[in-house]
């Protein structure tokens, strides 16, 4: 019974949004709070050999100022992965709140807490910091060569790879390759991105009786509780973690901690025993918090004359910054699902190394790596097809992956529709009668297509698994607690979409209480376009044991109570026959739209809740699981312009097509394949954080990043197929991060 | 195993509240916050005839202005019968937010929200009210009169008695009667007592975008959410009641609404569209809000010349005022705990009668009703004993209830010590000595005694229950989510103390989130002695559940993962035997303190918490019981002395004996008892509240209210017996309401 999934409901945070009451960190205020600045290297090596803080301590309304002087020196990482590291493998800690050597042009050397702003600004002038200058690098190639400078020497004694070299493969590829009778290798140059979500890094910290709570920006309450409890070295259960309730995007830039904020504005808090908010500048949100990872990917396809791909190698060598933070998983996901995902290569060989750099840190970022893989694959799929003078619509589908085959997952592959994407898009383009046309003059236009997979979720390969609480209120309306945020996406309106059908009742009567570690149980937060697809999935367990719960204690209430039930006004249920009352069997009964039905009984859920809780009962249910991960497929068509003269590229339309298994509530899912399209653009043909030697990264801010602006936008066309995968809710698969993976790849 | 209870541990609200860093309601304050005021009825009964706010509105600075023309007529009841009354019984529901019809001296006629208290305050001083002047009656023997004016026409047509009378009995008490050889009846005039708690009621609430929240003073947020959401029609599921967390006494007063804080404030906020503070003054507080049931009580009490009672008569006249609150619920405590709870009478009658007056309403305070009971059959005791020339000791435990007694509950006596506390207070106070000794001169000395009984919770006479969240963090440590309040009694920390024992984790590794309905279940709050009692005994279930599923998940982690565990130097383990690997049984593994240990086994929780973790697990368990009701026990003797010129008194000692089942934290249930003596001097000698008629009661402060105070307080000796009851959490039974009742009775 499907009331809700489907539907366009308009999202449950708008009225906040547009009447602009909903909370952001950076609206929070708490009595007595301080604000905090931070003094941050002007050198991308180098060891700090002294620090005096006395002066700055000494100005009229500071209260503290912290260095790695007076603070933790435990290591870390600011990624989620320091708590999501499965069984058997070791997280990367290279992090520390303030490093003695400081390795980035912008790494956190000091922090003031003042009265206001603008004094905690003026008092990093005062501090007095001497260093000895270390020798940098920059080149992810260089970085790689006998005898470069070291970036992490105790992480990665001899090199500077972190955690790594990731290695995998199937079949034999020496084997493969030497089958192959067509050959591309392509090497793909990759440029630095920003996520440049609108609210900067932000955190409150109060620090009192022992107890920690953070108001702030993370996608990960969770585990950025895990996380704070380890590096501050406080039991997690007396720690807090709260968004207020709303983020202002995430796009994986604050899985885990953001930026530093959540751990700068804590340790000010301890320090100075006052509330102590900290809120990235726009310059340091853009110079010091993790991009997308740049480097080089090298790959080579072998295909049959044909056109069946036998062989596909791959090495990848990206820039992981000065810290590894998601540097190993994410050239993992470079691999499995940028290279690996999209088609049925027998044999497969992938090496991936993160390597560090005296650079600002990349991390997760919309596609997190496989927009990268699938930029290289994607160019040597066309590749061939040109060699062999096939379309490439035609050869991409007819070595894509099917439902049922056996892949890098651990299990066969669910549901695929990835081959309806390619046609879909490619009519939507009008591809057959563009393709190949000669162009002449100085405006010329092509059309491209690219196809691809991500994930749903990180398992099983990291740590990802949800637990929620659910109860039903004494009027019968329904109580969700989820540890997720609403990081813009929509996934609070969507899952109680879900709840709504999978337990029976009126979607206006749920409330969704999310983003607080106070009234949650764990859950691994938004990644990996994942946030609808699992909880949904717990959903769709959990809501069906309260139900049952529910109509369970209906029967009994309605077999052992007739006298009460027939004096009671309230209670519509005619339940007399010739033999009586007869016994009601709860799988006799249903719910939908908070009403139980039987035969000859239609009883309100708001009457049974009542009834229940005057006789001490309140229905309530929690379930913890790891989801199923079925990946979504999408392929995307272009239309390009080109100027032949100046270089400038128009992008006329994207056609967007994308297995999404079931939209839960379509406009939701376009509006995410849109932004992500609207990413892609930008990546593809616009954004760059260009590096200046012994200055940093240039693009300082907006205005010196040039992300698209709406003039620059395609037509979109958003096309969804639904292929009702066996393990998602409903049908469902995730959505968030693909609508930019493939446009990318223009 | 017990590491905690029974120990005295600090209370964990003790930082926060001897620093001033722990919030109550009147230090709330949220963006936009506007302040309310309210103007009250200067008449005892009359109709408004109009009201105008025209000039009330235009004032600068005022937002909204509420009378009964522009907000819900819902008749409804302030206190939480209103959603406690069991099945096949009604509750009262006589009250509004603003009545066209006013009935007492301070009743709400309209209330302003405005930028500033003073503006607020002000703009009271422009809103015209015409009255219609209507009959008023004050004396409940006068109410209870043939054509008396009638205060709630509606609810009680041609008398004044509110949804009463109560009326119950045991054996035939004619009968009884007839048998009888020695006789008292006597008649206690009881006055009305103020709670005087030292924060006044107060309630900020925000409404937007169909959400209502209201941080406030309620003992009771469950409920609380559920009265908000039928006075208001908004689903329950979209209302948050908190305490903030902190709420400044209890006592009784707001079991339900705060006095009308939480009506108003949210009323306003509605009106306003911003959020709206009221607190009530300490005039306010006192003079409209519920006091303590005076009235009129008679008892008759029949005796064997051996001493055995055989008939006990008692009718009960409380004076409930203009409206019900818990009039009923309380008449019927009354009799039964108060006259029928504490001896053997085989021939029993009770009949109370609840009637109104048109005066400020009475209500729940600290031992409800059964001290007006109780004062009544003490008294009647003492004078058979005197008409015996029995020592009143010895006749008092020849009658008394014993362990295994049927009674006026529907199971028997589960335990009582009750003889025993005789016993004890009796050598305290160095009775034999002191008893019946002659005196003479201006300062006289005396010594009596008073014992009786109460209840540790509601259940099953009214609806009374429990649900609450655990889940273990990724580190080990302990989260307990519970919708009770801290109002002061030190109960959060004895739950903690319950909680450790029972699950087997360090106390200081647990959090208790208590205080709001957004993070826990459903749990009917503080009231009724009730709150260790109830939270523990779930405990004891819950926690139970928790622990074997620890257990379970360890045992299976340590028979399934060989090669891990010993390639893990985290995990201390040596399982190695002759024979390999063996296998562990859950049941042969136990935890205390946190840590989990079996044979060759010693592994910390945290370990096994963070291994759950990485594999997608978290410890979670929720659970919903009604409690047993297993009451206390208690005996109070007093030495006092009297100025036979002025009349004044002064009490020397009181010893207090108590039952308490088992002290989970000996040091809090003796600060209970304290504190509940203190209240019970006042009761007995000094407060009371005076009517003047056209004025109202002139008790508007502390300063015209006399407490006693700390010069007044006499030597507490505080004795507890531990009967180790079969039910109770550890064997423990209520406590909070206890040390008041016997000692009214001086």
């Amino acid at each position: 019974m499907s009331n809700y999934v489907g539907q366009n409901i308009p999202r449950n945070d708008g009225w906040d949004k547009a009447t602009g009451n909903g909370m952001f960190t950076h609206d929070v205020k708490v009595p007595g709070m301080l604000y905090a600045a931070v003094l941050r290297s002007p050198h991308a090596h180098a060891r700090i050999i002294s620090i005096d803080t006395s002066e700055a301590e000494a100005l009229a309304g500071v209260y503290a100022v912290a260095t790695y002087k007076n603070t933790t020196r435990k290591f870390f990482s600011t990624s989620v992965a320091m708590v999501t590291t499965i069984p058997g493998e070791e997280p990367v800690l290279d992090q520390q709140v303030f490093p003695e050597i400081v390795r980035y042009i912008g790494d956190e050397v000091a922090a003031v807490a003042a009265k206001t702003e603008k004094i905690a600004r003026e008092a990093l002038k005062y501090i007095k910091v001497k260093y000895e200058i270390l020798p940098a690098i920059y080149d992810p190639i260089e970085v790689m060569k006998e005898g470069a400078p070291q970036v992490q020497p105790n992480i990665s004694p001899g090199n500077n790879v972190c955690g790594g070299p990731i290695e995998f493969g199937l079949g034999d590829f020496a084997q493969g390759w030497a089958e192959g009778e067509v050959f591309s290798e392509i090497t793909v140059v990759l440029p630095r991105v920003k996520q440049a979500q609108l609210e900067t890094h932000a955190a409150v910290a109060t620090y009192a009786n022992g107890y920690l709570k953070v108001i702030c920006t993370t996608q990960t309450i969770h585990p950025t509780k895990m996380m704070l409890a380890y590096i501050f070295n406080i039991p997690e259960s007396k720690i807090i973690v709260e968004n207020p309730p709303y983020v202002g995007g995430g796009f994986g830039v604050r899985i885990g901690i953001s930026g530093k904020a959540e751990l700068i504005a804590s340790q000010l808090a301890m320090l100075s025993h006052q509330p102590v908010k900290y809120v990235y500048t726009r310059e340091e949100d853009f110079l010091a918090s993790d991009t997308r990872h740049g480097g080089y990917i090298t790959c080579r396809l072998a295909a049959k004359k044909d056109g069946t791909f036998v062989a596909l190698d791959t090495k990848a060598i990206l820039n992981t910054g000065a810290y590894a933070t998601f540097g190993v998983e994410l050239v993992g996901v470079t691999g499995a699902c940028g290279t690996a995902g999209t088609y049925r290569i027998p044999n497969l060989h992938y090496l991936g190394y993160p390597v560090y750099t005296n650079q600002q840190t990349a991390g997760a970022f919309r596609g997190f790596g496989t927009p990268q893989g699938t930029m290289a694959v994607e160019t040597a799929v066309d590749d061939i097809a040109k060699q062999l003078n096939m379309d490439p619509i035609e050869l991409r589908k007819k070595n894509t992956v099917k439902t049922g085959d056996s892949w890098w997952f651990p299990f066969p592959v669910g549901s695929t529709d990835l081959n309806k994407c390619i046609d879909a898009a490619a009519q939507s383009i009008n591809w057959k009668e563009k393709r190949g046309k000669k162009q002449v003059g100085k405006i010329r236009r092509g059309v491209g297509i690219a196809a691809g997979t991500h994930v749903s979720n990180a398992a099983p390969f990291c740590v990802d698994y949800n637990a929620i609480y659910l109860r039903i209120e004494g009027d019968g309306t329904l109580h969700v607690a989820s540890g997720i945020p609403e990081i813009g996406a929509g996934s609070t309106t969507g899952i109680l979409q879900i709840a709504a059908d999978v337990i029976g009742v009126p979607m206006d009567t749920i409330h969704m209480e999310f983003g607080s570690t106070a009234s949650s149980p764990f859950d691994i937060g938004s990644h990996a376009t994942r946030t609808l697809y699992t909880v949904g999935h717990l959903l769709t367990l959990v809501g069906k044991e309260l139900k049952e719960d529910i109509l369970s204690w209906t029967a009994d209430f309605l077999n052992n109570n007739r006298l009460y039930i027939e004096s009671n006004p309230k209670i519509q249920c005619d339940r007399m026959s010739n033999s009586g009352w007869p016994n009601v069997e709860a799988g006799s009964l249903n719910m939908n739209e908070g009403i139980i039905c039987g035969e000859n009984i239609d009883i309100p859920l708001y009457t049974i809740a009542y009834e229940a809780h005057i006789r001490g009962k309140q229905f309530i249910a929690t379930k913890c699981t790891v989801p199923p991960n079925s990946p979504p497929w999408h392929a995307h068509t272009a239309e390009v312009e080109v100027d032949m003269e100046t270089g400038m590229i128009r992008v006329l339309k994207i056609a967007a097509a994308h297995d999404i298994g079931k939209a839960i509530n379509p406009i939701l899912v376009e509006g995410q394949i849109e932004g992500g399209v609207a990413m892609g653009v930008g990546y593809a043909i616009r954004e760059e954080m260009t590096y200046v030697e012994d200055k940093g990264f240039y693009n300082s801010g907006y205005h010196k990043y040039m992300l698209p602006t709406i003039d620059m936008m395609p037509e979109i066309d958003t096309i969804l197929l639904e292929s009702n995968d066996p393990s998602g809710p409903f049908g469902a698969k995730g959505i968030g991060e693909c609508g930019l993976i493939p446009t990318a790849q223009l």
